[in-house]
Parts: structure tokens; C-alpha cells; sequence
């Protein structure tokens, strides 16, 4: 058995991030989905909400940009 | 035994970015099952919100794309 | 104690990847699901959202695949 | 096999902050989703809930956002 | 391999305690959408609950930064 054992726990270290990910698209998903189901409901106010719609998107997104950070961080730099 | 240590972390973190993947498609049908939803119970509007769907599916898709690459990274490139 | 330790790890993460399966599987069934409530609520409107149904379905299994596609890497092309 | 055995702990534990993230994801997720969700119910009150919304995903993602320090801490300062 | 294997516990425990954040932010995300749910619905009433909606986050809140103190006290305390 030969191997940097401080690689292994990278690589997995590396994997585990994907939960961020994952996380992340949940909370994309939901928020997304919940816009939809109100702007087919009130068509005429769904213009006035996209501004919203957006910058919810971009909060939970950016979490999961962080955990892909992570990833890169680990594989590359550190 | 004998193999190497690190090979077999690599392998474990592959198989770990699915974790990401499948957060990605819950996000997805999060989306699209609100827009069905909705687009049933008023399908005059539906046609108006199409671009907000595949916006919204763009973004829970991309985070799982994130993880499919992360993946690809483990597998191939590191 | 004999046997590769690399081979071990291989064989953990494919069965890992069946997570992501599984998340997909409950992303298309969120879908569906939805189309059949709404579908069955008011049939009239069904006809005119199968191809979202179908776009929504492929975006949420497209991410089950790539999994399984992540899987079958594993196994016989590293 | 060689590699530091402290340093395979620091990298596993880097990937699973990322849970945080994640975690912290869905709740902003449910935030701005439930927000999005009354808005367009009630378009007339989403100006003066603004303010609410982003205390909010302010709380949630400071969550996320020490995840992500205590990740970098382990990267770069311990 | 060298190390010490005490160490490499400690960051693994560091790692872990970020999914006491993401429950955190899970919580947090509950109480301020459903606030904002309600309050959108029932404006005239909301400022009478924010009170109470900041008790919620507060109490959802500091478990989240017990966690966080948790991970500062192993990796700078003990």
C-alpha cells in the first residue's frame, strides 16, 4: 500500500463540496419554483417581481459558488 | 494490500460529487413541477413565464454541472 | 489482508453515485407529479403542456444520467 | 504510504463545511421563495416586506458565509 | 506516514460542526419565510410580529453560532 495519504483526504474533501452544491440548486429550485407558481397565478405583477426573483437566485447561488470555490481551492492551491 | 491510497480518496470523492448532482435534478423538478402547476391551472399565461422556467432551470442546472465537472476533474485531470 | 485498497475505493464511490441517481429520480417524480395534479384538475390544458412536461423530465433525468455515466466511468474506463 | 495523517483530517473537514453552505442555501431558498410567493399574491405589500426579506437572508447566510470562513480557516490559518 | 492522528480528529470534528450551521440556516429560513409569507397576506399585522419574528431568529440563530464557537474553540482553544 503506497499513496500520500494527505491526497486521499483531499480528494474526498474534494467530493464532499458537491453537497454545497447540491444544497445550493435546492434552495435555486425553491425559490424559482415559487415564483413560477405565484406568476402563473398573477401574471401581471410577475414583471414587477423579477428584480426579486433574481437577487434570491443570486444569494443561494453564490453559496453554492463558495462550496465550487472549495473544490477548486483544494484541488489546485492548497 | 496493496494499491495506492490516494487512487482509492479520488474515487470515493467521484462518487461523492453525485450527491451534487442529485440536489441539482431535486432543484430542477422543483422548477419545472411549480411552473406545470401553475401553467395547468392558467395556461393562458404559461407561454409568458417559458424564459423564467428555463432561466430558473439554467441555474439549478448549472450548480449541477458544477459537480458532474468536479467529477470529470477528479477522474481525468488531477 | 490482501487485495488492491484503490479497487475498494472504486467500488465505494460507484455505489455512491447511486445518490444521485435517487435525487433525480425524486426531482422527475416532483415533475410528474405535478403534471398529473394540474393534468387532472383540468384536462383541456394538459394536451399543451406535455412538451414542457417532457423538456422538465429531460432536464432532471439528463442529471440521473451523468451519474450513471460517472458510475460507469468508475467501473470500466479509470 | 506517506502523507501527513493531520493533514488528511484538515481536507476532509474543509469538504464537509460545505455542508453548511448547502444547508444554508435551502434556508435562503425558503426565504426569498416564500417572499416571492406572497409578493405576487400581494404585490402592493412586497415594497414594504423588502426590508424583512433581506434581514432574513442576511441571518441564513451569515450562516453560510461562517461555513465558508471555517473552511478557509482550515485551508490557510490552522 | 506521520502525523498526529489526535490533530486529524480534531479538524474532522471542525468539519462537522458546519451541519449544525446548515440546520441552523434551515431553521432560520422557516421562521422569516414564514413571516414574510404571512405578513405579505396580512400586512397591517406584520409590524406587531417582528418581534417576535427576531425572538425566532434569535433562538434558530444561536445554535447556528454555537456550532461556529464550537468549530473556533477546536481549532484555536483546545
Amino acid at each position: 500500500m503506497e499513496g500520500d495519504i494527505a491526497e486521499m483526504g483531499k480528494y474526498i474533501g474534494v467530493g464532499l463540496t458537491a453537497i454545497g452544491m447540491g444544497g445550493a440548486a435546492i434552495g435555486v429550485g425553491n425559490i424559482a419554483g415559487n415564483f413560477l407558481s405565484g406568476a402563473l397565478r398573477n401574471p401581471s405583477a410577475a414583471a414587477g417581481q423579477t428584480a426579486m426573483l433574481f437577487i434570491g437566485i443570486a444569494f443561494a447561488e453564490a453559496l453554492g459558488i463558495f462550496s465550487f470555490l472549495v473544490a477548486l481551492l483544494l484541488m489546485f492551491a492548497v
